[in-house]
């Protein structure tokens, strides 16, 4: 994720790091060649002029923008929803950490309830590395005790057994009578609201937006940019290259973004920032059970991944 | 379900399999072809030229992207929210299994349990078959008793008959004193939401979008399409043919891809993957459970169905 | 509700059954003589030129589209709230049967049980009969004893009535001792669900979308199609009432189903197949509670009410 | 709320009542004036002609749709909100209402269920007169007993307090052994629904639309109205008047239809029927308790307040 | 937030305060001061005529609007469902001083309950200061025992904090038997509901929309603001400065007012109205209680904070 003050209006037209400019140069430095060599040969191929206008590029640059605004929604709202889900997990951890430390009946400084926070935290850094396809060994062994730590390893869905794990903590919280069926009941809401957070994030890895849009708009886009200087080069003459690449950048950079973010697991710029939010769930769970704070890593050139 | 990694943004623009096209392409041969000899024969038909202008084109194809955005948005959330059902249903049956795992007072591995368990999986694939209208027995008999299996045989609503098999599964777990009222509650209150699952999925199936709806804008696409070589060819010559290809392109696949996921349940390319998730659903139940893991089906020229 | 199968692309263009054309025909032929009569008189109204051009026509139609998506959009989510609801139905009642079935402690086939499932089967029929203020007194009559069929006969908000009845059932069984306090909890739970059905029914069927809305757009759209032939008729010459005709029919065919849908429950074609949908519920309760299946009503042209 | 039949196509164009059009008249009254004058001098102000054609009002006329249809939406979600939580205090009563008639453990005719059934009366009314700044002491005198009713007089969140004293009521229930704490809980949940409703209502009611947002979407349809028949005058001439004023009514209506219902608690045409929920709701509940239906006030003139 | 009353639809197209015009309008001058002079050279920029026309302008203005409506309707959905989250504190906070008023067994003037609903109010200023990045210490020390005031001083997330205190409330409540575990859960439900409000509103602070979108969207509304004088100043002459300027304000408005309430925590103008809200809770809060309400403080110059 990007962070970055808010600029003067005025300095932020010149922004370089946090664009998606630098991604996109190459394809429009390649258009804007093809436009002066159009503009150049007054657009003929081959001694041969294109019969192009502006009109058809009017009519279909409408129903363009129209469809690369629905992959945009489509996109931003899979990113939104992510976001949504990774802030239930915040909310949920903190509920289950609060019923652990107020409603166990246990010490709010036992072994028990340090163990189930942290489940709780080895259960965030758990789903961050399936998500992103990481290795979680390092980050599981450093938080639970190495016989869990080991059964995980070679677990396929790592975090529904930490669940699991807090399902039988419960359980033996009832059965040594620290708690009664009630209260199992509390803790068991919470615990399949993570059921339904490790399904939902699941749900956006594993289904994208359906293959054959993507490949339709991203067609359409190029074509469309493509065939753009052949359609202006009478009426707009030298400022064709201009105009042109001005328009298709805001097309292919919209398009770019949408990709981006379409993934919102990844570890692109405009990707969610996971390091940082299991950072900070693992801080507010234990500032909750009265624990030293560590520190956040330091934000890089305006990102945090 | 297409699953390909993704391409540079050059190779994406001559992709085949994924894409739509090879599904459209004759009706745009057709077009092109009826482009071609209206280019031919100057826009006359019988020595009568048809007086056409862009203005109108302009006018109603923007109109027609509006109504083809809705069209698609419309289809686009139909395909969303089966997925997510679909999504809830793996968290759903986590949950119970979790449930089964830790609150029944059963050990893990008892035979209850694991019966349990079976109908869980059973469930997921009983509702995969009624969505398909596909044979359920061999999917059954292979999980379930005899006893039940048969009776299954004959229902119309098998995913509720296996409901109501988990209900009387946990009120025997009460009679037997494993588990209290209030547990048997929070086993109740994920088989409402399994019951909502089962009826979110017939809702889609069983409710397409109006079929006026469809027949309006499939007509509206198509008459428009045919009619726009007549309104370019004064003004665009030779170049017709590829731009009203182009344009047409883009509307006709945009409404084939519509009407494929509009159905998320079906077997077409762009449709939900109901057996890998299926056999998701079983593999992590069976984590879950303690037992070994079933190999995935390979996925086949990107396609996972 | 029209049921089609999907038509080759082709032959839909030819539908009539399941289409809104017949409805909007008389108009649009209206619409048609006016334009021959104004290419015939070449724009002239009493020997005085009517001065048009395609210019606002183009100006004005892209907001005109873009309002009546807005109405169409309002609809079709009335429409589809409508279908969710009924959905929830079917899942309540199902849930509610269930619960029944296996925690009332009575036995599956004991004259209790049965009582309450003909009770949920006779509040979908309430349901149905209040939303399409039709006579309920038959249906209500054969599945409930006579005593409680004669109360509900003069009862306003029948399906209400039937919920204190399910409410003082649950009630009865608690002081019979088959259930405790939490078990009748679960049962309140889904009744206050049955509650929020009822609730939602009413207030899509008592809210229609704000009536000067729907008059400014039927007026936009009907005086446009009518200026319509007077901008065209200069440059279209003796295409215009074809292409006049053509626009119109997607606005008004648009406008005319967008009106169909928004009062869902009615008995329109698009509306929702509020009996097929009764029968439905009906059938899979009775399946749960062991009982024969009733065959479901035809399917006559296409249309299920 | 305005309640009509619906009207024959041809007949709902000429409807005065219960349309805007009363209300936006004299402003479109206004600009035609000036747009004849224009005509008139051929769109010369001092012998100074004013350099305008169609271009611009094409491009920024389609970009103003947009955002009107922007402001349009909001409005809508807001009105379309309010009824929702209308409609879910319908539910919430009668839910309250069934559970004190079945659950509470008083006879269904008992002082007790009545004086529960009033407070959820007073409720409404209470909400009802908060959201229209109206004086709530009749409608509480006449349901309340004195002492409370005098509480209330001087309460500035009436309706909170009428929840606090459903609070008592339950409680003291529980007091006198009539319901367990179960039985209090599943009160409580729908108190707590209650106390949503409230929120709800008051957040519509308090937070309008961004200011800026009104203020800068209605001088862009002004100015734009306004600056029209300077665009079209020499391409459309005497007929400019009659377009610019049909453009100008679709633009105007629907800014003031959008400013209407986007405070829907008010007492405009459009704005919700409180007056008749308040009865519907009453009534709904005093049939659930066994008593006389009263009346409903009587439609005068298609509108509902 | 700006809260005026509706003027007229004249006096609307004048008002100053609480447009974003003030903030706007250097920009605009720039503009103008531009355009003059290109209306001046005609179009000419050393002596080179700068070939533009308004097709290109009219293709991307359109997609412009589109792009901004995006960006707009993110910006609108962020503000909107922050203030849900904040309506959602209100009710929450509510149904929690009921249950501590009429579910504790505490009498309602306990010293108990008197500190439970401090808390409440303490953790609603404690939002408003994390939101806002102020400093709590004065608000929770005037509310709090000095011992819990002291410590909440160096904690990070001090809401979270309060939120165990209360926790600890319920727990002590408990262990002195004044209420069981069953409504220790109702009381437990709301608290989670607290902490999925604390995550909401962290989730939108923390989460802006991805910062290339904004800075795309930025640089296209200037850039095209920038050019657009050259593409009209053939068509249009002198009116140039005006339209353009007209054009730009509706533009360059839009993007300030989204880029405004994008924050909604912020203290400009259109933000919500945190200080105001804070002090409406307490009061709620106080009156239930029964004990006096502290005044609102004043509004001024139309402004909330």
């Amino acid at each position: 994720m990007i962070q970055r003050k808010n600029e003067n209006w005025f300095r932020m037209l010149f922004i370089w790091r946090g664009s998606v400019l630098p991604k996109v140069l190459p394809r429009l430095i390649l258009l804007l060649i093809l436009s002066i060599s159009i503009v150049y040969f007054k657009g003929k191929l081959f001694e041969y002029k294109i019969p192009l206008n502006p009109a058809p590029f009017t009519l279909f640059g409408i129903a363009l923008a129209l469809f690369l605004g629905f992959r945009n929604n489509a996109s931003y709202d899979r990113f939104w929803e992510a976001r949504k889900i990774w802030g239930a997990l915040l909310n949920d951890t903190r509920s289950l950490a609060r019923q652990a430390l107020t409603m166990s009946g246990y010490a709010e400084d036992s072994k028990e309830v340090s163990t189930f926070i942290n489940y709780l935290i080895a259960f965030t850094y758990a789903l961050k590395h399936q998500l992103r396809h990481t290795d979680a060994s390092v980050d599981l062994t450093q938080r639970l005790d190495p016989v869990l730590a080991q059964q995980l390893d070679t677990a396929k869905y790592k975090p529904i057994m930490l669940m699991k794990a807090m399902g039988n903590w419960v359980q033996q919280a009832k059965e040594a009578g620290k708690i009664d069926t009630i209260v199992q009941s509390a803790f068991d809401d919470n615990l399949n609201k993570l059921s339904e957070i490790v399904g939902g994030c699941e749900r956006i890895a594993s289904t994208p937006i359906p293959y054959s849009y993507r490949v339709l708009l991203h067609r359409t886009v190029y074509i469309y940019c493509f065939l753009l200087p052949f359609g202006f080069v009478d009426s707009l003459g030298w400022m064709t290259p201009i105009i042109v690449t001005f328009i298709a950048y805001t097309f292919v950079a919209l398009e770019a973004i949408a990709d981006e973010i379409e993934e919102p697991f990844g570890t692109e710029p405009n990707d969610m920032a996971l390091n940082g939010m299991c950072s900070m769930i693992e801080n507010t769970l234990l500032e909750m059970a009265g624990k030293p704070i560590i520190d956040s890593p330091p934000v890089k050139g305006y990102t945090i991944d």
